[in-house]
């Protein structure tokens, strides 16, 4: 028993906090429940009970499948739906309606053919990459419709009436769903793509920061070490953004213009964003790797570099975050040429710093010379690679200032 | 007229690709069909009509909803399908009796109200990881089931007889699927992960062999470069690998035992091994930016180290293809431990040479030497990051050596 109920609390601590994070989840619960409620309230109007009410099942099941947590994903799910449904009809009744005319004996055997070949055409056609992205819930729906209507032993006229009634409740769901999303605190694919990457890109920088500082101050134990080493995994978040980030790409098309997004926003920059962010967390992931390895640089080498790694580090992620608040504002940032400048006389510094190291090798006695060197190859990937940094870095910065001058003032 | 024709053909060609690449996706397509056609069927034969026949809409529903690529898929949705519908089903026919109790005033209002909380707290519960990974579909089809027992307007009595009829024709559903699923050339999610997961390393192989290859043969133009920067290229689709795994994973889970694999095979095991492999993919990616990096090394450096730094490739490929054809097997590798001491030789064998490097640097005149350095930076990394993909690469062996000890013979 006391196992049930500490489960039953940490369950519910952990949905709290859940909650607490992110409030909208909330919001979206409640939201979901009003949108219900109305299609039953509509359902216990007698008036209208009268009209649709016996189709009243299409309606509250349009409200449960197609209402979603972005605005996009539900103006994709009903307009998919809505489509699907008229076409599918629209061709079964045809069907039925040649099917009908050619005799009792091959009725069936039309009407199972024509299921048997639409239904594999269409299954098939879901794994095309680019209907899969927009129109995988309207396949799912056509099959089921037409799969329907042509089993279902009415009469044509019957099945004009019974069209007719279906697609009004259906209408009236979707209808019930894009106002309570649109209405009620709506959540924005668009703006949570935005969003996200500009978040994202903080990240970066932070974990850059966090990841050279880690690497320089390592000896010497500062205090709060813990808050300092979280921060510089903020990257590992990055590295696997593509999946979220394609779907609200794709779910943010569906979306009229709103707030500071126009009807024709580029979404599709976002991706190339996205994708040179990424570039540059495999790269961090890589100068993690170079930073907790077991063999670490002697401590002179170390300070020799360290001045100019941490200026670069630094220029780098002010350039980020630079960029990341013209992103937010969406208006094209004064000061990025500067500090793209700063970056790139960090970069040279750099350059500098690591020519002068082989005479300081050459100097000190051949032996601790050697010993440093085994150990310099640890050290040198740590600058190396975020020299390598920069270069995406540029990428995002050239494809960001696009982005900005695209979007913003 | 000609441009629609032009559409129409490339996207001919392209599904024609898709088929020919993978027939197991036309395959899909035609099992859709079969049992969409077996259940309009089912529904044409006259005794069973009268019986479930009123309700055949559900059948028809179920199997254009439940079937899925995998079986695990097809599983997954069924039982979620079938244990959300009796559950909401029982609850909402409990809640419809207390109302009915309790007079015709309180009746719409506990109904209702109990709909807006069901719905919301259901919807809430899906933003939490484990219960959506599990259970998404279930609680969709919850929250449907519920409202609509709960909107309808029938008498309890009739509900039972309803629940009763609707519960059969959702059963004859999901068999239908099933049957069909299993019996019809059978793609099983575990059987997809596990062969994913050693394709992915048969690529992560050939890469590290390609990238080092075309780093180091750069100039000597070889026949057949494109086949050979196009093989090294395979690990970006180790990249963003994560999510196929994820899902993939979940479904297998469902699964009972099958072929080589037990009732409750370490699924969570090829998880880690993933993202041990993803992070080896990190590593390829930083490798291959040094590689393209416009600053190049001196020649007679890359002559320095070109011979063991292709016997170390060679080596790690050999461990990670001696790898994957044992998950292939689900044997224990006899040969893996030669092959990671060989390995490790070919490491010691480059930390050697690199030790060697600065001395040939005292040795050149210092104008040369300088020269030499500046540039080194960009040929270093392209050997250290290989020795620091080494290190992912032993997470890889012993885990997998975990994995095969507990799978294989």
């Amino acid at each position: 028993v006391m196992t049930v109920v500490s489960k039953v609390t940490s369950f519910g601590k952990k949905a709290g906090k859940i909650g607490a994070d992110d409030p909208r989840k909330v919001i979206h619960g409640v939201k979901v429940g009003i949108a219900l409620t109305l299609v039953s309230l509509f359902y216990y109007t007698r008036p209208l009970y009268d009209g649709v009410g016996g189709c009243a099942l299409w309606a509250v099941m349009t409200v449960v499948v197609v209402f979603e947590f972005t605005v996009g994903g539900c103006l994709y799910k009903g307009i998919n739906r809505a489509v699907a449904t008229s076409t599918a009809g629209t061709l079964a009744v045809g069907i039925h309606w040649i099917a009908s005319k050619s005799g009792e004996k091959v009725e069936p055997i039309i009407l199972s053919s024509s299921v048997f070949l639409l239904a594999s055409a269409a299954t098939f056609s879901r794994f095309i990459p680019n209907i899969k992205a927009r129109f995988d819930y309207g396949i799912t729906i056509f099959i089921l419709t037409f799969s329907l209507v042509a089993v279902s032993g009415y009469r044509v006229d019957e099945l004009l009436r019974l069209a007719q009634v279906r697609i009004c409740t259906i209408a009236i769901g979707i209808a019930i769903c894009l106002v309570v999303c649109v209405l009620v605190r709506p959540v924005w694919a668009g703006q949570e793509l935005h969003l996200l990457v500009s978040r994202n890109m903080d990240k970066l920088a932070d974990s850059l920061e966090g990841l050279v500082e880690d690497y320089f101050m390592k000896d010497k134990k500062v205090e709060g070490e813990v808050s300092c080493s979280q921060r510089s995994q903020g990257y590992k978040n990055v590295l696997n953004s593509k999946a979220s980030e394609d779907s609200q790409a794709n779910l943010a098309r569906w979306e009229p213009g709103h707030g500071k997004f126009g009807f024709k926003h580029p979404w599709s920059q976002y991706l190339k964003v996205g994708a040179a962010m990424r570039y540059c967390a495999y790269c961090m992931e890589a100068l993690n790797g170079c930073i907790n390895s077991e063999i670490q640089a002697p401590e002179h080498m170390k300070r020799h570099l360290r001045d100019v790694c941490m200026r670069l580090s630094l220029g780098s992620s002010k350039v980020l975050k630079e960029i990341s608040s013209s992103v937010k504002s969406m208006k094209e940032s004064r000061s990025i040429q500067v500090l793209v400048g700063e970056m790139n006389d960090a970069v040279e510094e750099l350059q500098v710093a690591l020519r002068s190291l082989p005479k300081q090798l050459t100097q000190s006695p051949a032996a601790a010379a050697e010993a440093a060197t085994i150990e310099k190859r640890h050290c040198v990937p740590a600058t190396t690679i975020s020299l390598m940094e920069v270069m995406p870095l540029f990428t995002a910065v050239s494809l960001l200032i696009e982005v900005s001058e695209r979007v913003g003032g």
